[in-house]
């Protein structure tokens, strides 16, 4: 089931990484590439902090075609997205979920402890998106937005926290799986945001010495 | 043959890092980071996420040292360059071709399926040019010219295409040599576009519920 | 003792990631994840590109709780780190020089050559200051600033010629490090910059054919 909403989430996040890429008006072919990078990325740069060789998608070229078509269905139906703002929402925060999962067992199957394997469910779940974003030159809006990285990782959390505690592993994935879409899905519906921390930008006095990091 | 080209490429590469470095007023040092990345992050990033190891730069010193001097150059003869952009364009179409042929040589070297195969060429000829657009805060110029990516996509399909035929592997190397470079100058001469993905950027809507993505 | 610096180091780097994002209005989220980049984000790229699994972070969980309780800190305590940008830019430039011969060290003991042991104390030093400035949407710090990648190189440099005149290790660590760290600071209070390579922005003749690279 998992492995179902993965697909439903890799095609979703193609298509999120689509439309960012139209905006900045790439052509067809970086348009691809962005769709490749949002939908794969996250995967591609847990395989590789984790040390996980081969990485996931070079195994599995149909992640690869799905994202293209993904990325080519966008361009012609972009018009009228517009209308289906709603069930992208729910596809998003549903791929969301399954990456962090997915993430996570794959650092249990190699025996890393509990804040790596945290940090490969978050990795997996917010990079995609992150490097979309740089590459669209723009800060990423995982940083800003309603809580999203967040719940990534308290899905984590609990998913780790249920396992230790004896669930089946099929149950425990449902379930996480469930309170962390809930809790997605409240917070854009309520517009939960977690407390932001904002500094002055600094003064534009350029010149100043040991301004070194900021 | 190939490796020779691979030596103007790199050199050529490293020359328009180091000129995007001089746009954004980055110092000596900074120049040279940015010559590195653009001439070797390409064949790097294929390496890692191919699982290549040692990456192939760590084992060719000589590299580094090429792409330094060929930074240094560059700060030297910025001005006459100007001049020589015709050149430059033909350098860096000759390297682009080189980059797509060695990286796919190295994937199938590791036995990787033929979309992998695609992509280790693609990455090789294209990562180094987007790392040094983001480190210089800039939208990658690859997804926005004339046919560059995709004419080294098809290059890597057309040498596959012609492996799997059972051409001989120096012949086959340096037709698709030809063919990728022909594409790509006429891309350049005639000023070939693909189709651009245009959508209108958002309104400042900003604290518009749900606006996850985009 | 450079693994107590190594630990003020991350300290430090975390926090200067935490401010930046303060800069950014990146949500208590988005600032953790920021501090993360900054203090660990050096340390796994050069860990990637030896080749050189699994990465150091993730076999030690306490930096990663450092990282984030230091970040949480800079939160609290934004409003008065002004006052003490001095402590903070001589724990940064200890951190520079403690990063740069902590990464020369791992390269060494994989029997890397001199070029890749340079470049790995390089990147172990400046990987993380770029990787937060690019997740900030800016152009890295570390390439227009006064001398610090240059001191990190000089530094590894250094450390490198004493090892083969067959200095003693721990000698040599400390001399390296304090020879790097008055260097740096000496730029700091002077305001030593290397030599800058200024090209004009391009003119916005934008349609211009064969604009390939910049």
């Amino acid at each position: 089931m998992l492995n179902c909403i993965y697909l439903l989430a890799i095609t979703a996040e193609a298509m999120t990484g689509a439309l960012a890429a139209g905006r900045r008006k790439f052509d067809m072919f970086g348009v691809l590439v962005i769709a490749f990078v949002t939908a794969l990325g996250g995967g591609t740069v847990r395989d590789i902090f984790l040390g996980h060789f081969p990485v996931a998608w070079t195994q599995h070229p149909a992640y690869l075609y799905l994202v293209l078509c993904a990325g080519l269905l966008t361009m012609l139906i972009a018009p009228y997205l517009r209308h289906l703002q709603t069930i992208f929402l729910v596809l998003d925060a549903m791929g969301l979920m399954a990456f962090t999962l997915i993430g996570c067992n794959v650092a249990l199957t190699m025996e890393y402890r509990v804040p790596v394997v945290m940090m490969a469910g978050l990795a997996t779940g917010i990079v995609g998106g992150i490097l979309r974003d740089v590459l669209c030159n723009r800060v990423p809006i995982v940083f800003r937005h309603e809580m999203y990285a967040s719940v990534s990782l308290l899905t984590a959390g609990l998913f780790l926290l249920l396992r230790s505690a004896g669930v089946d592993t099929d149950l425990n994935t449902a379930m996480s799986f469930m309170a962390g879409l809930s809790l997605r899905l409240t917070a854009i519906w309520r517009g939960w945001r977690l407390p932001v921390f904002a500094l002055a930008q600094r003064s534009n006095a350029g010149g100043k010495r040991g301004a070194l990091h900021d």
